[in-house]
């Protein structure tokens, strides 16, 4: 049996890049806490998925914005991550998320596709979707801007 | 002794804004789950506290940029609500964050402070310090739109 | 000979959207100022072209960032307006834009496509591209919130 | 006579930086084109002007709110540069602007103030108010990401 190659439009400077992802991912307290799990990982994106708990509401108990936006950085910085150097890391310098539907359902999915690499900055967009009863809706969805920090720079902005 | 109302340029429409806002904060999972604090609650200001825990990092051991979007839009949400008529709600539209400098300390401080209050939509800034030492530093800015909705209204954007 | 209906995934309220779009374009000084032309009207969807001249440019000769901004708050508005009921007007609560590569090229287009249409508020994504050339490339991305006036209501946000 | 040095709370690096600043101005076409004009220029600060104009208006007769993009997007991006090493170019990484209320007045004016300079990335606020008998009312607010690019690197982001 063989496997596709992943399907996106993107080549990655580094063949190992998903073990850079996973490791990284799995150094992340709030994911581990959350309960977020890494679901995919392709050159330029990336896809989060959270199971739905009563801790991640708000006050008419559906996921929080900001619990959303959580998820939504991480699959967008991972997406970023992807084509970056084997030996940088990556930084969220800024990113905007607007909310479309009230986040009722089971499960939070956050897809992140890389809009553009560049070699400092990264445009990522994120979108983000709960599935209730097999259906998907979608949530809201994340414009973000994350940067390249090669490892011989200091780790400043 | 007397106590000086509160310093803030606006006039609340109910005076039993603060009231409205602590049990609308005490119904979220999630500000509960974290273990934030609702510090301040001023006309048209929020400030909301989260002490340190591992669990609420990212990969180099700071406060996840998504967990400091949850603390800075609930006190940018609140901030709005409390302009807001007694019997509306509140509801986060967009936000957009910039993370400005490693997020390491013992303490996070949000403070959300509208800017411009209208009958649908407020916009609020919000910012987000570290105490670390004893020592506030900046960490992040958000700019956020609420939208206001009245109990007569179907909850839809 | 037949003319194939627009192709996107929206139903309009008003079936004379495009009418009362490329009434409201033309009220628009900008755009007349600009020489920006009304390319593409559909349900959910709108084009807007833009011819380069200096006047447009910023200190390196590229279009300028707030010109691209101009361009694409356009299309992103009046692609939500479509979808608005005929007795409506649009308003821009907010956007934000990521430049991604140097805007040099013969045309600039932006092409708005709605994310979701809620009553009060639509979210719209409008990418923008120069033509330089003959080969089109991506130089900047928006994502922005629009809202719904009804007439009756006063114009206020 | 003595003349009060700039009082903003920055230290250029570039004691020249005011120069540097109206030179990089009056490269823009857009700008001359506009009618816009320098106002102020201190560290970390800037302030641009635009009379209205029928040319500048949107639909309702409003500056438009791109318009209004262009002119806070410079006082943004000069404000960042104020504090750029001389040999610098800035560069708009991705900007956010709410709109606050109509913009009906005889001028804008556009005031950028920087929130956090990095070696690379800079963080700026710029409000924007509209002028009408004699009053200042405030239309909109930024929150924009300015890259500091080196000469010696390639124009890349």
């Amino acid at each position: 049996m063989t496997v596709s190659p992943p399907m996106t439009a993107f080549q990655p400077q580094d063949p190992d890049f998903e073990r850079r992802v996973r490791a990284s991912f799995a150094r992340q307290g709030a994911m581990t806490w959350l309960g977020a799990r890494l679901l995919e990982v392709l050159p330029g994106a990336c896809t989060v998925g959270l199971p739905y708990r009563a801790e991640l509401t708000q006050q008419d108990g559906f996921f929080h914005a900001g619990i959303i936006a959580t998820v939504a950085d991480t699959a967008a910085g991972y997406a970023a991550f992807t084509l970056m150097p084997a030996e940088a890391s990556v930084l969220s310098i800024e990113f905007k998320q607007n909310m479309m539907a009230p986040a009722v359902g089971d499960t939070l999915i956050a897809r992140g596709l890389v809009d553009r690499a560049g070699r400092t900055i990264t445009v990522v967009t994120a979108e983000v979707f709960v599935v209730a009863d097999g259906i998907e809706k979608k949530v809201a969805k994340m414009q973000a801007t994350m940067m390249c920090l090669q490892r011989s720079e200091p780790a400043q902005r």
